[in-house]
């Protein structure tokens, strides 16, 4: 199913979700409205608020509050992403030029707290103390698993249980605030809300899994960034630890990582390619996603519980 | 009178804001943790919690929710610290190296993104949406204030409603959240809570001149930091403002944002330290706490309002 299909539900309010995330840069401060505008232009694939949104049908839908609510998730995202980038000192995101790039880190640490401080706003629209926490929570959550990547990078002394926390961190975290705060947001019994919960944290796993394994297999032009940038970067993820495993003796990855000869990065992309790796790691990403499906038959049978089955399916057969 | 008799009314209560502080370093992340303690060990001088708190007495003082305020005035305060030092690449502070120089502008990102949801997790505690709102309106001020520094450098084309505009933001609009704040949390009626407010807005800027003050005349064991700072940064203060109306021909703050050569820095403050400049400075700071005492006279006559105005006298005394 296309992801257009599957937003169907709540496609209307995505597009409000879209128009006040434009709104953000009509501000009296020329400059500063200019380059707002690039930044909150794309929405990407906007899976976070349409997880949002789409868990907010499965009880009282209420949009005075699950409208702020998805606005917030998404500029969350993009804050640590502008953050992100500084820090990766990367040139492209989505095939734009990332802030860093154009106007410098010190700009970027600057915007990224200005959107920080807007997706605070936003989520203080929702005059629920309980997701206010929840999203303060998720960004402590995802500051300190970049702290943990940060430090742990070019490190060869990691296990998948690191790697499972940090992916947790970094991602499943805010997916898991997006979907909990729907339930949340709607009234949702507090059962469902563990559901839609643990929808979040599994389906937000699966996706990182699959992102990892898209930095392999993916083209510079479909992602919009450098293949192998977590490599380069030393953040070893899934498929780097399984290939470490398969040649435990002389490995690129480990060669890459001690001597930060970067040319260890194509060998290495080959020889996960030339393996069924990338099978096994779909494989990982496809239980999350079994995971994160298996309660979801305690919702009310609606379309949009059908998108959340759908969305499961589409995040990890991204790529195939 | 002594910072430590002004606190007085509220000492017992500071203590407690200073123990929540360092509680924050209590987590599962080794590293994480021991680097915290560092960033909380020293509350500094407290004068945005003292605020918060002090500010809570006019009405129904409630600890619950004033002690959440005053810890997440404080992070908030000390998040900005940390990416206000890694853009200015500062060595020091209060006289200790800097995270930026310890661990790295990463880490320093990073940390301060890290302090922010702190600081969003605490104000989330005071279960009051129009305190969180603000606090996000907040952060969102300081930080486009921030980007109009930064922009702003080593730019001559500056006016004082600039200045005023520039330290509002950065300095002024947290001492307005930490007052504003404490009168709402303790159900303070719309009238005192606008006098609370008023209050913040012209302390904070009083307070800002005198910075920049001192940063001319203090030493650097004094400050912690350089001297001169601001002007080797390219800020234009209100002391560089004066003496560039002063000398209009030839002026070394000319010289030094047109060349960048940095020996101009020391004669701008010779120039200054041999005029009246300095006087007229702490005058203008002066008449801006005498506007934040004005309205005080409406709040009950209790020994906290005797601190306020007794604050108001100290911030503008400071390096006499």
């Amino acid at each position: 199913m296309e992801l257009r299909q599957i937003y169907a539900p709540v496609q209307q309010d995505l597009n409000k979700v879209q128009d006040t995330l434009k709104s953000i840069s009509h501000i009296d401060f020329a400059w500063l409205s200019e380059q707002l505008s690039y930044v909150v232009k794309e929405i990407g694939k906007g899976i976070r608020p349409a997880l949002t949104l789409l868990s907010g049908k499965s009880y009282k839908y209420n949009l005075t509050y699950l409208l702020p609510m998805a606005v917030s998730v998404e500029l969350m995202h993009t804050a640590t992403l502008v953050h992100d980038d500084a820090i990766d000192k990367a040139l492209t995101r989505r095939g734009q030029a990332t802030i860093n790039s154009i106007w410098g880190d010190e700009i970027a640490i600057l915007m990224g707290d200005y959107l920080f401080a807007k997706a605070g706003e936003s989520v203080s629209d929702t005059q629920t103390p309980r997701v206010i926490k929840l999203f303060s929570q998720t960004l402590a959550t995802i500051s300190s698993g970049e702290i943990g990547q940060f430090r742990g990078a070019f490190n060869l002394d990691q296990n998948r249980e690191n790697y499972f926390h940090r992916i947790y961190s970094k991602t499943a975290s805010l997916f898991s605030l997006s979907t909990q705060s729907g339930a949340i947001l709607s009234k949702a019994p507090e059962e469902l809300v563990t559901v839609m919960k643990e929808y979040g944290d599994n389906l937000g796993i699966a996706f990182q899994i699959v992102d990892d394994i898209l930095d392999i297999t993916s083209t510079k032009e479909a992602m919009g960034k450098p293949v192998g940038s977590d490599l380069t970067q030393g953040t070893l993820t899934l498929p780097a630890m399984l290939l470490m495993e398969r040649y435990p003796d002389d490995n690129p990855v480990e060669r890459l990582f001690e001597t930060g000869d970067k040319s260890n990065v194509a060998q290495a992309i080959d020889m996960v390619l030339n393996s069924t790796i990338i099978d096994e790691c779909y494989k990982t990403a496809s239980e999350y996603c079994k995971r994160a499906c298996k309660n979801l038959n305690l919702l009310p049978d609606t379309v949009s519980r059908q998108s959340l089955y759908a969305l499961a399916d589409y995040v990890v057969k991204q790529g195939i």
